[in-house]
């Protein structure tokens, strides 16, 4: 596949989803064949299934049937949209993907040795490049609560949840230091932003077809 | 766990469903402590799934997003409906249940392998019994649009879709003759049932903790 698989982690608040949105406006501003998707969801029956995950009460679901529930969500998801995207060399922006599901699902050894077996066995795809936005949980809460007045969210988890989560995140970044690209996302936007796109150029630029882009715009 | 796990297998018309009814009704006859439960569906939120799975277009779904949801379904029905009932020492018969993946999904070796890893990894729950029933497919078409009037899976399927199916069961039941009794599903209704309650005996004989049963009015 000659497109280039980019992912957006972090905790809720952490800004990811506004740099994901952010690079997606730069890069189609530039002419760049882009797409911006999310997860859960990103396709049509991968929101049918994060339907059936978000609605009912919070035991409506063993955590290891949501596994399974994620894990089909994120095979559609591929295959309808990331994968055909880049087949054509697009680049793809995903707000969320595996890491997700190992920071936030991962805190049990057996259920974190899980989720990668699922994720070899069933979607086989991983990122090219993943972004992942640093922030301290409290941070992360009070700007979320700003930002999307997501109380509910934070309040169910708690900030110490959140910190284990990004714990996770930056030990799995760590064992993968060629994939994963650490921001501090306690910076300007636009700063962490230019530091984004600078990876993004990089990448593309050593692909084995890849032609002179027009950079300097950016 | 004290209770009997018990699934009736076969293709579409085999006469599978009321041979589970039929004997769900006599051991509740005698007292015994016995549910009756099918696949796809058997717990509110496997019944979810289902319904996304049989709602909307035949490639709605790919292969093996299907196979990932029909795991989950199952999942939930292990965790909700037959772990529970087995623990308190109850017979449970399911009306389908992993061999109908197999039979059904299963006829590329890559997916077969597939289907088994799954089951292994994510249900990790065998029947101590299952009664695979057969019957020629093209009996089982003409028995299955008289009793049910589901033309349409058949007409979609095929008899020689059926004749696979059919063939991958039996295969199944060769490797596993401890746990299969392979009926031929053309005689009575009622003498295969005698048959069946038979085998239920003895398996309950069998069992470590068992009790006299008041076997004589079957």
């Amino acid at each position: 596949m000659s497109g280039l698989f980019v992912t957006f982690e972090g905790i809720d608040g952490s800004g990811k989803s506004t740099q994901a949105r952010r690079s997606f406006e730069r890069l189609q501003g530039i002419g760049q064949d882009v797409i911006l998707t999310r997860e859960p969801g990103g396709s049509p029956g991968a929101e049918e299934i994060r339907a059936l995950l978000v609605q009912g009460e919070g035991d409506r679901w063993s955590p290891e049937t949501e596994l399974i529930l994620f894990n089909a969500a994120r095979r559609d998801h591929v295959e309808r949209t990331i994968r055909p995207a880049l087949e054509r060399g697009a680049i793809v922006l995903c707000d969320r993907y595996v890491d997700s599901t190992r920071g936030y699902q991962g805190e049990e050894p057996e259920r974190a040795r899980l989720i990668d077996l699922l994720h070899d066995t069933l979607i086989g795809l991983d990122p090219d490049l993943t972004f992942l936005i640093t922030l301290s949980p409290e941070a992360a809460a009070s700007r979320d609560v700003s930002v999307k007045g997501n109380e509910t969210r934070f309040e169910s988890f708690g900030s110490s949840f959140m910190g284990g989560v990004q714990e996770r995140l930056i030990t799995r970044a760590k064992k993968e230091p060629d994939r994963f690209c650490v921001l501090d996302g306690s910076g300007p936007i636009e700063e962490i932003n230019d530091r984004i796109l600078h990876q993004i150029r990089e990448r593309l630029d050593r692909r084995p077809d890849s032609a002179p882009h027009s950079w300097d715009c950016m």
